[in-house]
């Protein structure tokens, strides 16, 4: 941490902070510039905050200087951390797909739809049980009835299943039916929650809150890894910005800071980052030239009757077309789908 | 709801969407338009997604014409919600202020602070137990220990108390030491929380995401709404802008949409609102004189040594100085503190 | 400056950064961390950009520590500047009133507005003779004959007339006209226009860009002081943010903010701040009762029929309440209108 | 446009709407729903504003259905615009990029740094010789002479010239050098300015301001367009969000969503969409993938030393390899550079 004084501080006021990081157990480095004394903080800055020392007599501002995460930080675990599910690496040189209705609606939507997806390509089947709805009086999800759906899905097409959690209670009981656990975005800093995950031994997709910093989604992460699951994927799902020409921004930008930042896999979730099925394509094709490891896409058998998010869902044939142009632009970064 | 039809839409097209409005239950309404055909949907418009429509071929936008929030709305309940607790009157001519630490770290620290408050003239006493923090290293609360001595300075200076729930399991416990609830920011789209707060008979603080709308606020006021619990008050506590010089941006405009647009108490929180304790003050009298009917401040007898929240937390003497003066704004709006 | 080392910077990278500080004319501090190195740049360091440092080899980030605005701080201005226009001051005890319409649409509505808000008490009469519009088919303004009309009026009731100017070539034509000069939001980073109003010896109102960081606004003020124009007024009217409940969200904190950190008069607009004529009076109260230095607002004899912004304008009944208002709260924080 | 009744309103307050609609020269259209009663206008929308509407009585909301612009509209001209340069078709098949220096520096820097991006492979250079910079203190670019070396450089590498203007008594001078006149992004809703270049006969590249919406950027153009310059092209390069990891949000979404809006071409800048050298080539990547039609990136020959931009410039071995890179995601989505 750097710990700038003011203008006009005093001698006394310098040495005051001095002694105050002295009480807290580190050391202090002073360094006399033109205009302003500045004091370096020496040891674990991690656990102080810096705004406590903007409350001493003097003190202008202080800065951190390293990044507030470490688990999930690249520079304590410079490998790309990869995660396995049932044969599939999740963080390697394949993109891993991951598709299936928002909700979890009735049997013969959910079969239609994995049928369809499977046979186009995809690798992983999401969809919807407990379900997050800003309306009280919108569809809430089918819960476990939804969960037993997934299952037989699950056995009939083969395919690895992920749903969302939403609760601290239900993280046993959807661990019982899920290959993969999703945090959904509003959820990123419902600490209850990480905690939960943290402990269960399931892969996470931890989703980033629409209104949270690339740090923030690290720090997230940091605290399920803290509670000892080391299988985290995040994922970019667009964030909230002025713009009010898509229901998200999806930020791009996010794909290659996260991998320089963090070792964990990084997904791409272009439905959620875009808000409208036909930007859905050029997203997904987008988010794999920038360096993500996966996708995650809603595809409904039939989007007009949807329950939720029809406006962002893809049509089989449409989500065929994706797959196949993903698998191009995959090729042209010399990855594979 | 309204749909703008394309500028090429087909007679075929316009009739497959009245076609679907009339399935859902609906009453369709044809406008004719120089360059667009539009078609107002007549029923209770809540239920339904504007963006299922935007499916059907030929159809350009669908907009909603009504708010989604029925209870909270003032439309339905003109008059003022006063909401009651221990003979205090929140919404009503008085300005109701709470205050007191962060967290609650210690006896010393919470007895003193309260003296404190009580004698400034505080009516309500606030501190955490259960902490939200964005890292898993920083401190979490005393927790049941911190219930246990919020009851304590309760008995002691005659103070009504607001603490934090963060998740659904603790709803019971918490409502047995707390006089009022408080959904944190990072929890205002916690459904399986507000369901929680909304089955128990304890007023709920609800404070607006950081990057929340005033729309979703009141959907959120809602979900509590719909379960049974009509004690709600909404907290302003600052949103998240490109802004880097304070920490959150307080909305004060926020203040007099809400009193437009719901009947609940609207509650003024300048300490997150700005992150800066010598913002505290000028920021309260602001929210008083845009029509807050309350405060929530952050109080400590040494913010310095503060183990969360310092650089915002005000000192029991600038804290009797920000009550004295907000006292006068509130006359000069024709209020009392 | 501080630039941060990465974790495994080499000693000869920490060299090289060395070498290249003094090789710029300044001198280098080491200070040895427990898991970086940080060096401390001791010189101004205004003139040089944190960001080229990070492209040396070895280098993790660098930071300013200085504010880089100097003619607009506080540190080298202490004492408030008080800028005078015909007798009226601006920036001390008294709070300043400017109010007019929009835009200047015809002698009758100019001379009917001037006459309501003179007598409701403003001191200082606003109207646009050039306009900014986002549409090339929206009306534009009268040009040269608004401006006339202007003087006209400003004669007739005795008010200083303040008023946009829109590109440098128009400066020195509505200097003649204006007593003060306006800067648009959408112009405050237009740097050639910064410049030409820096020459001229007229006060200028400058406006906070909607996208405008309260540092970017104090270095626009820079560019005026800086090229020798030192009577310049700052004003907050809004910053752009997700919230659509408001046309802008008013940044409140601004105004303590730059209360601190510069000697300039501040002040508000919740015409443009807000976007809605409800929201004017509580807004215009708020800002007073936070610190700002005047306001300025839209009024209208007849809003429904304005040619601009009438949904923001206030009649001049409700001007004249907002004034008496205003009147109380001012007096609350030890001022006067 | 719609009109949306309030809740309680009036048989008289609907008609004097009405009234007030015919008044303007457009047709009315009632359509009563079951808690309002909505009101459509009929006629050409885009000269009025929705909200001069809602100070009528009894109006809750106006909201327009068409979109403001109607020259850059696609509706209006289905197929995409060609901007043809020396030879080059810009908006068609092929991928354009443009490269240079964010500053002309020197004869040295130039001609180094042309004869480097040349070599490359691209086919227009950019270089700027006045620059629009937040500080007064920082380099403001050669001026007259910086137009004078990127002439040579022209004549000598056979590469068209980007350069930016920043006022509008500058025009003139600046078409005689440059083959594309640039419009910065703070200077997208400098009226004056689009209206200089909407009066020249040479190519525009208009550069979205970095908070401003597609939608404004759209009516920025029409600006232009609609002073008789028909060689427009667009420039998404960030916006601002709330996330501080990059400089601006690459935002990749509204790539495609202004493909399908206009028919203008569009360009990404990757340089400032990131701010970070080391995001360029994978947010280039993306652009393409998403389906941008050229590239606008900064390039000099020693970033570390450059007097603008250096943190975002590439060195000419790092600009080779984007240029392969991108050459070969442009295959995969069947275009080529």
């Amino acid at each position: 941490m750097v710990i700038v004084m003011k203008h006009q501080a005093t001698r006394e006021q310098i040495e005051r902070v001095v002694q105050h990081i002295e009480t807290l157990g580190y050391r202090a480095h002073l360094s006399q510039g033109e205009e302003r004394t500045i004091i370096g903080v020496i040891g674990d800055e991690r656990p102080i905050e810096p705004e406590s020392f903007e409350l001493l007599e003097g003190v202008e501002r202080a800065m951190r200087i390293l990044h507030p995460f470490k688990l999930a930080s690249r520079d304590f675990h410079p490998d790309d951390s990869i995660v396995k599910i049932n044969g599939i690496s999740i963080g390697g040189k394949q993109i891993v797909v991951m598709a299936g209705p928002c909700s979890v609606e009735s049997r013969e939507q959910l079969m239609k739809t994995a049928a369809a997806v499977k046979q186009a390509g995809a690798h992983i089947l999401r969809g919807g049980a407990f379900k997050p709805r800003t309306s009280p009086y919108a569809f809430q999800g089918l819960g476990l009835k939804g969960l037993e759906l997934l299952r037989e899905a699950r056995e009939e097409f083969h395919l690895p299943i992920i749903t969302e959690v939403m609760s601290p209670q239900e993280v046993t009981l959807v661990a019982q039916y899920a290959d993969i656990l999703q945090i959904g975005a509003r959820n990123m800093q419902n600490y209850a929650l990480l905690h939960a995950v943290g402990e269960v031994q399931k892969p996470v997709l931890l989703k980033r809150g629409m209104m949270s910093t690339v740090e923030e989604l690290l720090m997230a992460a940091e605290y399920i890894l803290a509670h000892g699951n080391t299988r985290v994927m995040l994922c970019e799902r667009g964030i909230r910005t002025f713009e009010t020409a898509t229901r998200n921004t999806f930020d791009v930008n996010a794909i290659p800071v996260l991998k320089s930042l963090t070792h964990l896999p990084v997904i791409a979730d272009p439905s959620h980052g875009t808000g409208k099925w036909e930007l859905v394509t050029p997203i997904a094709r987008a988010a794999i030239a920038a360096g993500a490891d996966g996708l995650i896409i809603e595809v409904h058998h039939d989007p007009a009757h949807a329950l939720s998010d029809g406006a962002q869902s893809l049509k089989p044939e449409n989500f065929a077309r994706l797959v196949e142009q993903v698998r191009r632009v995959a090729q042209a970064v010399e990855r594979t789908v």
